[in-house]
């Protein structure tokens, strides 16, 4: 092959991430090799390169789970994939263990999530095992006005919710509340609207709340700017001046802050039911019988299993899931600026690295 | 009628319950009064006595929500249950509202709950309405060796872990760990037990465990004696020495105090159910992207709908759940030393209060 791999490689906390040329090309037995249009920023990169979450692979390792591309070498066994365009899920469970068997895909324990178990997505290529991938219609893709680098988000920051909400049993007439409406927090809402909720989107940044206002919320609350009994009191306002259900409310938790927790947790009532879509290592102080007292739930959501990637991903070809205006693509050469911005706080959408294509 | 109706009334938290004639003659539409066969001492009445929990219904009240007996008054429009021997569940749904057509009858926002909500069963007679009544058939009952004062503790007891192990799905082989196996989380065991689950029992006297160990329990472990990650490592090799499953452990939290739920949250693995049954208004500090990190999840569970109070019932009459090395007797008129001693942790089984019958 011509064309050079690299990708960027992180090599301990907080370390400037290097560029290093690598060798791609030796799919193992069920793998393929994806050429990367696209790899999506998370949060969950954010913790291991900044806060010391520990990843499962040792460093040095390319972090990024976000990942879309076409395939361009394919072991034997997964040669039907060549050429195709696909999403790479976040989590690829094994697909032959007891787990996967009796359909427990999610919590494999032989799952590989790229930028964790295995080299990630913010590189030229990523070899990755073919089991779970998603096939994406070029044709439809382009009808949508959307580039494949763009579908990336699909893996994990539109999938991941999507998976919490189909848990969920939300349903039309419900009343949601999405807490951080950041890079997965925005498709929440949005995933919940196209099934006919009520959605309230909370942030303590107004441009993700405009934003969330202009696709699928119908009140937004900046927690900055009010306490939370005020918080409270405006959405059973909200609730009551639309005639809502006062009960069973879902309250999806996807700030991954212990803030955002402690709100989340605070607004369950009776019947409710609380999805943790966000991940922090801080700890929080509840009173954990208030599920007992409430009759309430709380429902861990880990990535989404591979058969829930196609509707998902028809929510977005079919325009019900808009993507464009919650995010943004830069160069991949750019990644540490990029991280540190977003890290900042200085990017509202969801940045996007795109690999530079050399001849 | 000839027989003077008495209940013991809390006026204020920690004063002695002070006997008091009156007259229960009158049911409302809907209402039956039943003569009280026995009455369950639960944690609940102790957390309203001693711990400042507030009940619904202004003091001064009745307290008691494990009520069994005889119809011997009824409203015209509950005749039918005139002379019949009855459970009375421990929360009454009003069957009307729009969630109890919706089947959400725990969550009924009109829901009775005898000793909270109204007067309850520490009397000789109580006014209950009679919807969710659980008929007893007697000739079962004594072909089981059981008094009708001994299924009191069916209404909560048995039938809240009954709805909790309901819920949770679980099923033959799986892994059932229960902390705090007293008064409720004995019947959590039994339950799981009938069901074919593995389970492991956890409580700080050893006298509870070494009763759950003669009726379901595989393994008991006693927490005032080992740390809690002895307590981990001791599962664990029991789990390998059977070759039962390392994820999707259900968790049933019955010891109702921070101590137990803290040992219940830190037991979470891969796939883990966490059944939050025991009340306790304590604080606790977890991290709760735990249930995220596993795709566990942590059901709060509030009674038990009337309609699962024959099922519940039936595993007692069958002889399949056992009650009577559980329960004892005491006299009505003993229920300030009776409340003392469980409060001082000198009642191993959950205390019956029966009111003594003067013709």
């Amino acid at each position: 092959m011509a064309t050079a791999a690299h990708r960027w490689v992180m090599t301990a906390a907080g370390e400037p991430l290097i560029r290093q040329d690598f060798d791609p090309w030796a799919p193992g037995p069920g793998e393929v090799v994806v050429e990367v249009a696209g790899c999506g920023v998370c949060h969950t990169d954010l913790g291991y390169y900044y806060d010391g979450v520990k990843t499962q692979h040792a460093l040095p390792l390319t972090l990024g789970h976000e990942i879309s591309g076409r395939v361009v070498a394919a072991a034997a066994d997964a040669d039907r994939w060549m050429g195709r365009a696909v999403i790479v899920p976040a989590v690829i469970p094994c697909g032959r263990c007891e787990l996967c068997e009796r359909g427990r895909y999610v919590i494999c324990r032989q799952q590989k999530m790229p930028g964790n178990d295995i080299q990630g997505g913010f590189a030229s290529h990523v070899r990755v095992p073919a089991y779970g991938l998603c096939r994406i219609d070029e044709q439809r893709l382009a009808a949508a006005g959307l580039e494949l680098a763009d579908v990336s988000v699909v893996a994990d920051a539109v999938t991941t919710p999507y998976q919490a909400v189909a848990r969920s049993g939300l349903g039309e007439g419900d009343v949601v509340i999405v807490v951080g409406v950041g890079g997965v927090g925005g498709y929440a809402v949005q995933v919940a609207a196209t099934l006919g909720a009520h959605v309230i989107a909370i942030d303590v940044e107004q441009a993700k709340l405009d934003a969330v206002a202009r696709h699928g919320a119908a009140m937004t609350l900046d927690a900055s700017e009010i306490e939370f009994r005020e918080l409270k009191k405006a959405i059973r306002s909200f609730v009551e001046g639309n005639a809502l259900r006062a009960t069973e409310w879902f309250v999806f938790e996807c700030s991954g802050t212990a803030a955002g927790q402690r709100t989340a947790f605070g607004l369950l009532t009776f019947g409710s039911t609380l999805c943790v879509v966000g991940f922090s290592m801080e700890k929080i102080e509840i009173r954990l019988s208030n599920l007992m007292a409430f009759d309430a739930r709380a429902l861990g959501n880990w990535g989404c299993e591979p058969a829930l990637y196609p509707a998902a991903l028809d929510l977005v070809l079919d325009g019900r899931v808009q993507l464009l205006p919650f995010v943004e693509q830069h160069p991949l050469s750019e990644i540490n600026e990029v991280f540190e911005a977003v890290h900042a706080g200085g990017v509202t959408r969801r940045a996007i690295l795109v690999p530079e294509r050399t001849a």
